[in-house]
């Protein structure tokens, strides 16, 4: 198997912590989204998708979608269980899972994508060319502090994401604050759970994958 | 169980047809979204997000996403299998669910509700309410005929969406091709393999749920 990694992006490394979780080793390719190599034809016949992570099985196969490619190493390496071991645990996972990329790191994306001047004309990942909306941005941003709200509320109620054990939603929101404190959007003074939960889960050996 | 719905929504509607196709009947609430009955207090406390679809569990407890949903239907009711049977077709299963969702579904719901005259605030599901960006219909419109595009060229290879067996991954499709035809924006002509698709899976008697 090999892994497409950008060791710079929030999305491959919520595999990267997957795998270090796991103890687990993939040959792993650096694909340079600086330079724009995910747009060059090499890349997109790996995906045509033009986006990082991608894990390509030694038939030729490729994975794509951070939830799809940690399923398929969940299935491969069972222990310790990231995904959730109960039906009602793995329906969890997998909610928290959606809402943290739809609501933390999508909006993250506005913010960041429809901002940053290196971005003019690539307002999204993927092959089409699109123009920054300068309003996305700024909802973007009012959107993330939103979310760390709701995440802080969720963490009142339980030790990590998902629930009380440790999953690949705590590894999403971990991509998600960390790359929003990159961002400049920092953790609100009074998120006090998602400080408590942030102190754990950052001070994982994996977090520095 | 108790399954909160809106018959006019294409998110809960892929519930809809996942129960049909396995032949479960759930005892099933119709919240209605016309009127705004998703952000008054008696839903808040179903779903503090207000949005449907909602598995409410006998206990209480609340399952929302409509892949965490319908895991744990499979879960229950493993016959017949809708998200994949080996670790390969599960992790194809749970990659076009989300390139569909978030290529296909996300970019109609920006066409969609950016430009609908009865939405000028509520351009974003949620309890927040977010004012509309009409460029974003507009980009909207245009991702969504360029993942036409793409779905094609995917069921030029395989006869379903993850491969070539039937999930998930088509209820989804369904639900965008449905949609956005309601929005106007129908299959392109020479979309010759989607519409080979389109034939079977509209006909089977799910599709009607």
């Amino acid at each position: 198997m090999k892994f497409y990694d950008c060791k710079t992006a929030p999305s491959p490394r919520r595999v990267r912590v997957f795998l270090a979780e796991k103890g687990v080793e993939i040959e792993t390719v650096q694909v340079d989204l600086a330079s724009g190599e995910q747009l060059g034809d090499a890349f997109k016949a790996v995906n045509p998708d033009c986006v990082v992570p991608v894990l390509q099985l030694d038939d030729g196969q490729c994975i794509t979608e951070v939830v799809a490619i940690c399923s398929y190493i969940e299935a491969l390496h069972p222990e310790p269980a990231l995904m959730g071991e109960t039906p009602l645990d793995k329906a969890a996972v997998l909610m928290w899972n959606a809402k943290v990329e739809q609501q933390g790191l999508s909006a993250m994306a506005d913010a960041f994508r429809n901002s940053a001047s290196g971005l003019r004309e690539r307002a999204l990942p993927g092959p089409d060319a699109y123009a920054q909306i300068p309003e996305l941005a700024v909802r973007g941003r009012a959107r993330v502090e939103h979310f760390m709200r709701r995440l802080d509320e969720r963490l009142a109620e339980c030790t990590y994401v998902a629930g009380d054990f440790f999953s690949i939603a705590d590894i999403t929101a971990l991509a998600f604050v960390d790359f929003a404190a990159w961002i400049k959007i920092p953790l609100p003074d009074d998120a006090v759970n998602v400080a408590r939960w942030y102190e754990a889960v950052s001070g994982r050996p994996s977090a520095k994958a």
